[in-house]
């Protein structure tokens, strides 16, 4: 099977041929990025100068001809047209960015800014996250590779509100994210000195991530869910935090119980016994929760933690690959997983 | 006027020293530290070496007459103690403990593991946030300094409890702290290979600063409010945020014209127009302070940033000593809050 | 006495702004920044929010007759035409850039890609460390301000070099240095998810400081002493060490008693016992030297540490403003390098 | 074939847990840590939580009886004796502490302040680099794995001592060290807080690795290098600069052809086209090394970098017991190493 990514030099290209290296199935025959046209993968990016792609070259723009199935991991727009492109050519698509993750066509030009110009394959399009949707993953060959706070987000919210224990109308999400998840286009907040030392908040009251939450919560529950969201930027590369705050009247070794029950048979997603560190989980496709339970306020607290860049996006990209192309789901990345996490 | 500092040579003792060097009006005559007896201040922290305080030596013990003014950084139940006789003795003292700092007596076996042994005198101690008990500071010979916690939560709360804008029972809490909070003894998780690159929530639903917070909002407003509190660790030595989500009618511009009012002449108080980042407050004791609404979820957001060990905890007790001494309130401070904030 | 910052929105700038809060005698009344035309200073940089500088507004453009003093923070070709302006006008000027600091012409094309143009002004120029040339810096109306890495290397080899205790002709130098030390302005190598865990060797065999530092050595000692000098990227913002190893025929005792000696008069130089660290001098104007002496290779072992930013670069240039104007060197700059170093 | 590793709660015993999680050939039977007694890795360390040594339970002492090879990592003289019993019992055992690593029986007391009380088992010991000891690492039962700085060190220097190309008989040594090569004891040095945006040189004239480094030089070479070593302090948890000064004849090219030459069939040496980054090796086995040459002094600059808990400790060990089990050299450790390397 050929395989070609669309924008590899940003952190999730580079991320997804991380991953790819153990692949015996596949085969990458294509990385695009214009910035570096012409160029070796090792000589842009010398830790890929051992291995079997060192010597892969970028290409300005996709083929569409060289490929079985294509990652996009572009812009919103320019994917848009490219999935359409791709897809009436019969190709299998993974789509990093946004452009076909929610349902609801007004929320595009509110909060990206352009009209959707393909309903109809918006339609058809899967959402990505496997612990959810996995069946019509591997269906599909459109899969919208989901966000990161969401991934986080929806995980640590999914058991409560399939099984219809969330009291509340409105949860109260605050979320931790390393720097990487910014992408790699340079912005002044992000130069080192600057970073350094510092975090924050952003986007309070309005990032882009809230539809698309809200979005999947009501396809998969029928129910709208307020989703009141605070982002922060931590001064890491890579790893993130989601802190889910609801009501509920189920008390604490019910709920555990409730999320253990729900994820037993899940390969990447560990409830662990006291709150999860993003240390444990960075360069995995993990997602470590934790379940507690807030008596005096009747108030349910999960904290999730993955790898923005693992699980929030690339390497959720490959357990994407293994179900739209009959693998087995944890083929390489359970392994790969295992291998990256460093301690210290 | 002659001070003493107890457990000098923990963070908040070693920032008291920091503060107090451009002071013409005090002189630091003796500082303690069991660790440290008989050494120099310069040998110990050579940052010091060119200071006034170069050859000021730790002494073992408190001589409880060698000054007028006692700050004291040390663990909660010798604090109890050593107040108590510091203020039989006719001293002023500044406890940078929680001994002192709730007024409900059944907190302290609950939470610190203690009796409180002088409920008289914890009824006469002043909890020392100026921009809400300034009048009683300025009378009084014990503050109990905040934690650090309490400060940057408090202060994103108190306008809008004090004018009774929250329409909830509950506030949700997310807070961000640096791990100078945890002090300076040795811990596992903070030796640097481990906390490099990590960050994590922590006693999610049971930390000691929330009986503090929730007798302090009982105390200015008269209302039980609860306290949904999850603190996590960030990956840097100082600072600290404080995200505040609550349900309230008003509106963006009248919360913000709330927050401006209440605040107008406070000297380290600063409103922005943006998410406060650490890095604008480490080294000083002004909280940045950012107000926004939820309109869809009719939630405030109220997100503050301190310096832990600045506002947080010894700028803050320099602060009320300026008050308890009748300097004027910002004398000195300000301008180290000036200085010392780096950029980048 | 009036000043004028050019380039003000850069590192140098902005800590020369912080520097000179507390000056009474001189006041700012210009600061320029291309890219922050017409903004507030608080608004760019919401830390000053609250300083007497808070509504400074940037030019574009500098005016040459609005001040009595420039401090130059531009580019090296820009700074070179603005100075010969500056100084035919009958100002004074403080050049942070390296136009006027080696005064043999021809490094200029083979370095820095310029001709210079003035060589009759280059002749006049006073390299601006005070350790140094303290007493043409105070007759002349052109400084220099050296670069962060010579001020480090300088003050580690001045002692041995002038007392002509080195018998090799060749110094060893590594050095170390935050991000900050290269500027502002954004670069993929320095954005942060990449920078963050690094650390590296850059330009190992020529960079641009080196013509500076034989040059010096040249003008003080007489002696062509060759410089082989290895920087490396350190992942902070601040801070420097340069480790300078050379032959000599002291001992150990010998070596410190001659910096001491040397230095024993000087405000901002610290003799310490033990290796620096840089977080005892970030923030400050400090120079921390140790000296120690290899036995068994004959090899003497000078390290310092500074902070790029500050003895680096801006608060030297304030020292420098000092010895120009007749205020005491240390005014100001020592109490706040004392204030603004923080532990942790 | 069975393993147990002695102190495996440690840094280098739990980089070579994760290091055999892709072994299929070996199985770990037992691990020992006095502190974890009784507990199961998963509970200690829960980022292996998902793995096959999930519930491997901690033992307090080795068993001499249980494997076929050991991994020791304890200190030093535990180190020695163990060693001595399982040699005797006919076991392979690969030592990562600094007891069998050193020829001349002098430096035990002078540097490390014992006696080794077994001079022939010393002298039939292995050093485990190899890169220089491979044939003689294949026939041995006892390996004495490296220490990180001569990984470093040794790898930057070997081609061009044994090509007889370092004109002089110093060597001058600048090294960079992630704090994760001080282990895991606490030390107040390394508390998070304190360590934070510091960086220093330290033992900067007598350091334990300098006479390993000498004692193998000559051993491979028959020369008395004097080696002028100076370690710093890199703020980071793991990662390893070695940046060498030596005198030679040899141009830029030739060097260059030498050193490509020497390590052309090496499957864990990389020569980079430019200094090499810590962060592209961190998490694997490879060393990266650049050459270069300072034509004015006639300097060989040559800059090597590593992961001072992967090729400079665990993963080499691991690379020697491939060596001596007859496993392919690269088996399993150079997937793990493309897998591991993280960007960003």
């Amino acid at each position: 099977m050929k395989i070609s990514i669309a924008g590899a030099s940003g952190y999730t290209g580079i991320e997804l041929l991380r991953g790819l290296l153990p692949y015996k199935e596949v085969e990458v025959v294509q990385i695009t990025s214009r910035q570096y046209e012409g160029k070796y993968l090792e000589d842009v990016f010398p830790h890929f100068s051992s291995t079997k792609y060192a010597e892969l070259k970028f290409d300005s723009e996709i083929d569409p001809e060289c490929a079985d199935l294509y990652f996009l991991c572009l812009p919103h727009q320019p994917s848009l047209h490219l999935v359409k492109e791709l897809i009436d050519k019969g190709k299998k698509v993974i789509d990093l960015s946004a452009a076909y993750r929610i349902k609801e066509l007004t929320r595009y030009p509110e909060f990206y800014g352009f009209e959707h110009s393909y309903p109809d394959l918006l339609e058809k399009a899967v959402y990505g996250l496997p612990e959810i949707f996995r069946d019509q993953i591997k269906e599909v060959s459109l899969v919208a590779n989901p966000g990161c706070y969401p991934t986080a987000t929806l995980l640590a919210l999914y058991p409560a509100v399939k099984e219809n224990v969330v009291s509340s109308e409105k949860v109260i999400v605050n979320a931790l994210s390393g720097i990487s998840g910014a992408g790699r286009s340079l912005k002044q907040q992000f130069h080192y000195p600057e970073a350094f030392g510092d975090a924050y908040a952003y986007n309070p009251v309005k990032h882009r991530h809230i539809p698309e939450m809200e979005d999947v919560v009501q396809r998969f529950s029928g129910k709208k869910i307020g989703i009141r969201f605070t982002p922060h930027i931590l001064p890491v590369s890579r790893g993130m935090i989601s802190t889910v705050v609801f009501e509920t009247s189920l008390n604490k070794s019910q709920l555990e119980e409730l999320y253990r029950l729900e994820y037993r048979y899940e390969p990447f997603i560990r409830i662990q016994s006291s709150p999860p560190h993003i240390k444990n989980v960075v360069g995995s496709n993990y997602c470590d929760i934790y379940v507690d339970y807030d008596e005096k306020n009747k108030l349910a607290v999960v904290i999730s933690a993955i790898d923005n860049l693992g699980k929030g996006a690339s390497l959720q990209a490959l357990q994407n690959l293994n179900l739209m192309t009959g693998l087995p789901e944890d083929k390489y990345i359970k392994e790969l997983s295992e291998n990256s996490i460093l301690f210290p």
